[in-house]
């Protein structure tokens, strides 16, 4: 599967990563010659300075995120390190109701990592960036010595521009707000975790890793009155809704029926003793918005193809001690607590 | 020498960092409640939003800028990967003489580093924060496997505001311009190579790891034409002077005698065979300004402690073929060439 055009020569000479390729001499240069400057080309990156220039439109309200990627495989079924490491800095930006601009992109590679690797996740990196709409405009590249890393890291940081007057957090949800999420859950984890324990099913399971931005910002521009987003990646939605519940004071309850896990996800789960609530997402997030906007946010979600699975899940119920109930299938209601150890380690 | 208070008991039940303290559960939020926290607390960073927000003050117009920090061994004569990591970057972004703002900082921790090293570091991050002014705004915290990282590895990511009107890059360097750099060269390198290789001498080398921003912003401030600035890490003067020259298509003559580089400095790098001009530095720049303002650029250089022992090396001496040549004492010409191989790895 030949995803991009050939390597260009000077890099072909050198079929694995070197020490010098992170050492500020020569053969970096022939990386961000032949590498990264022409897969990210855009007028600020191009510059070339030690950082990129821009200016932030009026009234210059921005949005800073940032996160390292450690997945492991690099690639896996629906993604790779290089795709996620932009939808995830996108989807963290798009949390914030804000308009993914520009990212910047660190590689921490091993010495030894083949060539065509980084090549790759490079154009796939390019690929992701380019659906979102978002630029790269500035990166680093360090190698480590062989042995003190894993192939690849990367860390991107994402800027955006905040249009909107809202507040998105915690601590405007309020008792009565519906909670929406944006699709089915658990597939990211577990496209992982077959891969790595080598299951087998009818069918492969393919994580979900996709930019939501679209969904977020169709939502605040039709005007929903969208009080709290959140992202569903390590910790799951079990994470995201006690941290919600933790910060905003109040008492959530979901259903266990309403919330979608496709069957070949909820049999993995099963078989490594997981929690599909638990488990990480790449393209899902909860929406926490006020009642009466609950049908036509789920109406506006259900049009774009990133959240055309999206269901009400419950309800803000009151004010009170921080928790999150579930109700399950036969109507016995647990708690439904933070999940305390680690499941998935090098999940994203 | 005990750098920060004690460490909170929820922190010390773990003497090592675990995976789980990357897996978005538990462990994690106690790491962001006890370490983070605390240690960088501001407005922005205390919203604990998946991103920061804040408004770029008009006109708008901001750099950034993103380093990764992988340094062996974590602390060294002179500092540390902490301190360097927020040095470094706020240093990127003075190389754009832009007032340095708000950074992000992402940890990629190995399984079982100790506790009270990350614990050091993180103060060390705050104080050299609060030395530089500038907030850390938003984090990102992973933890690898035992033999798949070397410690700790840390990415800063650097917004700063450009407040002047002046275009510093290559392209604006002049025949006739001064060449000025800001102090002596390669300690940082050398502080770091006597400590791996064990060498002795009679004062210990410690690196020069420390902010330029106030020195720059004074040149700017002063009206100084500053026509290009370049920090001198990776591949030292050697790299740096040679990139210039390549993008602004112009020859640069130095002078040998004319570059300070310490006595113990110069040794080491004889024993280790290394060129002190190639070796990184982490507060050195090269600045290069229009030849009426070279005299006043040195005084105000030499009035701000960190540049204090700047000197003017070298001018640009025609639009021609890009080369760099340097005058030996004894008065013979050579070309300075840019490092080819690795010197050098995991410097910075």
């Amino acid at each position: 599967m030949e995803i991009n055009p050939a390597c260009p020569l000077p890099i072909q000479r050198y079929p694995h990563v070197l020490l010098a390729h992170g050492g500020g001499g020569k053969l970096m240069h022939q990386l961000l010659e032949y590498v990264f400057g022409p897969a990210f080309s855009n007028p600020i990156l191009d510059t070339r300075h030690d950082s990129a220039q821009f200016t932030v439109p009026p009234p210059g309200r921005v949005a800073l995120t940032t996160d390292s990627y450690v997945v492991r495989p690099l690639f896996f079924p629906g993604g790779d390190i290089g795709s996620m490491a932009v939808h995830g800095t996108v989807n963290d930006l798009a949390m914030s109701g804000a308009r993914p601009l520009y990212l910047s992109c660190a590689f921490i590679i091993e010495e030894g990592l083949p060539m065509e690797t980084l090549w790759r996740i490079v154009g796939s990196m390019r690929d992701a960036a380019q659906r979102c709409g978002v630029q790269i405009i500035t990166g680093d590249t360090k190698v480590v010595d062989k042995g003190k890393g894993d192939g690849l890291y990367i860390n991107t940081t994402g800027i955006g521009a905040i249009e909107h007057s809202l507040t998105i957090a915690p601590q405007t949800v309020q008792p009565g707000d519906a909670v929406i999420i944006s699709g089915d859950l658990g597939r990211h984890g577990m496209a992982i975790m077959t891969v790595r324990e080598g299951l087998q099913f009818e069918s492969t399971i393919e994580s979900d890793s996709a930019p939501v931005h679209k969904s977020v910002l169709q939502l605040i521009e039709e005007g929903i009155s969208v009080h709290c987003l959140r992202d569903l990646t390590r910790g799951g939605l079990a994470s995201a809704l006690n941290e919600i519940a933790e910060a905003a004071g109040v008492k959530i309850a979901v259903e266990q029926k309403a919330i979608p896990v496709r069957e070949d996800v909820h049999a993995a789960c099963e078989m490594l003793g997981l929690d599909p609530l638990q488990v990480a997402n790449e393209g899902r997030f909860v929406a926490f918005v006020a009642p009466k906007d609950a049908e036509r946010a789920l109406q506006i979600l259900r049009n774009q193809e990133v959240s055309a699975q999206a269901v009400l899940i419950g309800r803000v119920v009151e004010n009170a001690a921080p928790l999150v109930t579930i109700k399950s299938a036969i109507g016995a209601s647990r708690i439904l607590d933070m999940p305390s150890g680690e499941q998935l380690p090098r999940i994203c």
